[in-house]
C-alpha cells in the first residue's frame, strides 16, 4: 500500500519548514540551563514573568507587555478593550484573519463584537479599504504578514497612511504581529518602529520564534492593565506560566537575529519553486520567511507526487496540501533553522525529482 | 527593622502546607525521565494529551475528559454548556465559590450567566437550599470541599439527595472538584463513585496534586466535545499543553495514593492547634487535607506573633493572615509532602513557641 503524504513526510530526514521538530526536546533544551531553585511566577506576578514582559515591552517600543497563554486569547481581549473604550462593538479585519477562521468565533460568542471584513481573499488591506468604511469601528486589526495568503504585506507607506488615518478618525489600530519579527528585514525597520504605528501589538512566541507556546500583548500600561483583568476572566491567568515564558525567552534570544537569513532563504527557495512547471509561489517574491507553493494539480495527484518525491529524496516539503480548486492546491513554506540543516545536494536532488516527476505525470517538462 | 510575616516565612526551613516549594525544579523533575523525541501534542490532538485525558476519564468514571490550562476556563465552560442546553442562563453556587470571588466575574462578563448564591459564608449548601430555589436554574455547582470555609463538606447522604433531586428536576449538577482526591478518604469513596453523582466534574492538577498548572473537565463525550469548542474560543486550545500534562501525570501518580495520609495528618495537626489558647480550626475536625486556623487576635498582632515564631523556630505556618474582623484573623493549612519532611521535634518546638508567645502577648496561658 502506498504511504499517505503525512506518512511519507514523517519518514523524511529533513524538513523545509520550521526549526527542529516539535518534540519534548524543545522544552527540555530551554530548561537545561535554568536554576531549579528559581521561584515560579504566581498568577502573573514574580521575576520570571515580569522581567520577560518588561524586555518584550522594550523590544516592541511599548510602555508595558503581558504574557498570554495564546494569541487567540490576547487578540480577542485587545479588540474587546478597544470596543469598550469607544462603546462601539464593531471591529474590522481581513476575511482570512486568524480570528475569523481559526477561533470558533470566540470574538463573537464571548465578546459579542460585530466584524467587518476588509479587502478580499487574494490581497491585503489597503488604505482605500479603511477610508471607504461606511460604519463606525472601534478598532482595525492588521495582520502582518497576512499569513493565509502566503504572508503578503502592504507597503510601509500604506501602513503609515493607515495609521495616520486611524489616529485622526479615533480608530484604534491593533497589530496581529504573530510573525512580526519575520517582516522586519523586508521593511528594514525595528519592531519598535513598526509598533509605533499601532495602539496595541501582539506577537507569538512559538511561530517563527520557535518557543513552546504563548504570546505577548503590548501597549500603554492603562491598556495592558485592563488586559490582565480579561486574561483572568478568560482563564488565562495561570498560577504558573513559566514553562512557556522560559522557552519563549530562550528561543527569542536564539532566533530573533536570524530573521534576515530566513527571509533571504525564502526568496531564494521561492525562485527555485517558480522555475518548476506547474508550480508558482504566492507571493512570487516572498516578503518574509514564508510563502505558499501552488501546484496546478488536483489534490490527490499532488499528494501522490509529493509522497513519491519524499520516498526517493530525503526532504519533506509539506505534510499536507490544501485544495484551492479542482485543478490547484497549495501548501505553506515557513523558513527556520530546519532549512539550514539540509545539505545543499539534498535540496538539488529534491528539486530535480520534483521537476522530473511533474514532467512524468504530465508533458515531459523539466525544472531544476 | 522587624521582618514582615512574608519575609520571615521566606526564611523558614520547613513549611506546614503544600509539597515542595513552587520552583522550577517541580517541572524539571517531572521532565527528567521523559523521552525528548516524543512528539508534542498539537492543538488538543496527539498521544500525550489523549492518553492522559483517557486515563483521567477512567479515574473519574466518565466517558471522556479534556485537559484545560485552568479550572477557571474549564468551569465557566461547563456552566455555559449546561445553560445553553437548557436555554436557561442561570446557575447556582456557593457565595464563596471560586467563580464568584476569584475570576473577575468571567462567568458574567463572558458568558452572561446569572448566578444564584446558595447557603452562606459559614456553611455548605444543603438539600433544603436546593429544594428551596424559587427560580429555574440550568446547573448547580457544588465545590467539594468548600475551600474558602476551611474545606467543609456536606454529608455523603446529602450529596446523594441533592444529586437525585437535581436529576428529577432536570438540573445539571457540576462538581468543582479542584480538591476532589483530597476528600476521598473522608467519604471512603472512589473518585468515580463521587463522579457518578455529577453530570460534569472538574479537578485541578496542581492544588493537592502538585502539578505545575492545568485542569481536567470530564463528562459524557457529547459534553466534552462541546467543551473543546469553547476551549478554543477562550484561547485555551494551545498548540502545546504538554508541559502541564506531563507534570500533571507525574505528580498525579506520585501523590494520588497519599491523600489518606494527608487527611490523617490534618486531623492530628488541627487537634494540636485547637489545644492552643486563642486558636481554633475550621472545621474543628478536618474532613480533608485542609483546614483554616483562626486566631482571636487582630491582624497586626497575629502577624507579629507568627513572624517571631518563624524567627525562633524553623517552620513557616503561613505566609499571610486574612482579617476576619478586628479581633480575629485566619490562615489556611493544606497538607502535602512538605509536612512529612519536618522533623517531629521541630513541630513540637513550634507549638511550644506558639503557646508561649500567645501567652506572653496575653494572659500567660499555655498550649503544647
Amino acid at each position: 500500500m502506498k504511504a499517505t503524504l503525512a506518512e511519507a513526510f514523517n519518514q523524511t530526514s529533513y524538513r523545509l519548514s520550521g526549526h527542529t521538530p516539535r518534540n519534548l526536546e524543545v522544552l527540555k533544551q530551554a530548561l537545561n540551563q535554568v536554576d531549579g531553585e528559581r521561584a515560579s511566577d504566581m498568577y502573573g506576578k514574580g521575576e520570571i514573568i515580569e522581567d520577560f514582559q518588561d524586555k518584550l515591552a522594550d523590544f516592541l517600543g511599548k510602555e508595558a507587555a503581558v504574557f498570554f497563554p495564546s494569541g487567540t486569547m490576547a487578540q480577542q481581549i485587545a479588540l474587546r478593550i478597544w470596543a469598550d473604550e469607544k462603546q462601539v462593538k464593531r471591529v474590522a479585519y481581513h476575511p482570512l484573519s486568524h480570528l475569523e477562521i481559526h477561533e470558533e468565533d470566540g470574538l463573537k460568542e464571548l465578546h459579542h463584537l460585530e466584524t467587518i471584513l476588509l479587502a478580499d481573499e487574494n490581497r491585503v488591506i489597503e488604505l482605500e479599504d479603511v477610508t471607504g468604511l461606511d460604519k463606525e469601528i472601534a478598532c482595525l486589526l492588521l495582520e502582518l504578514p497576512q499569513r493565509e495568503i502566503g504572508g503578503q504585506l502592504p507597503s510601509y507607506e500604506t501602513l503609515e497612511a493607515i495609521s495616520e488615518y486611524c489616529r485622526k478618525q479615533g480608530i484604534r489600530l491593533h497589530l496581529d504581529g504573530a510573525r512580526l519579527l519575520e517582516i522586519l528585514p523586508y521593511y528594514r525597520k525595528s519592531a519598535a518602529e513598526i509598533g509605533a504605528l499601532f495602539d496595541s501589538v501582539y506577537i507569538s512566541m512559538y511561530k517563527g520564534l520557535g518557543g513552546v507556546a504563548g504570546a505577548i500583548l503590548a501597549g500603554e500600561a492603562s491598556f495592558t492593565e485592563k488586559s490582565k483583568v480579561w486574561k483572568r476572566r478568560h482563564g488565562g491567568d495561570l498560577i504558573s506560566l513559566y514553562p512557556y515564558i522560559l522557552s519563549a525567552d530562550y528561543y527569542f534570544e536564539k532566533h530573533k537575529d536570524k530573521m534576515d537569513q530566513y527571509y533571504q532563504d525564502a526568496v531564494q527557495l521561492a525562485e527555485q519553486f517558480n522555475r518548476c512547471p506547474y508550480i508558482s509561489t504566492v507571493p512570487e517574491i516572498p516578503v518574509s520567511n514564508m510563502f505558499h507553493v501552488y501546484l496546478a494539480k488536483g489534490k490527490e495527484a499532488a499528494e501522490s507526487l509529493l509522497a513519491s518525491i519524499y520516498e526517493e529524496g530525503g526532504i519533506g516539503l509539506t505534510s499536507y496540501v490544501k485544495e484551492k480548486n479542482e485543478q490547484a492546491c497549495y501548501f505553506e513554506v515557513s523558513i527556520g533553522e530546519g532549512y539550514h540543516s539540509i545539505p545543499k545536494p539534498e535540496i538539488k536532488k529534491t528539486f530535480e525529482l520534483l521537476g522530473k516527476k511533474i514532467s512524468d505525470q504530465e508533458e515531459n517538462e523539466y525544472c531544476g
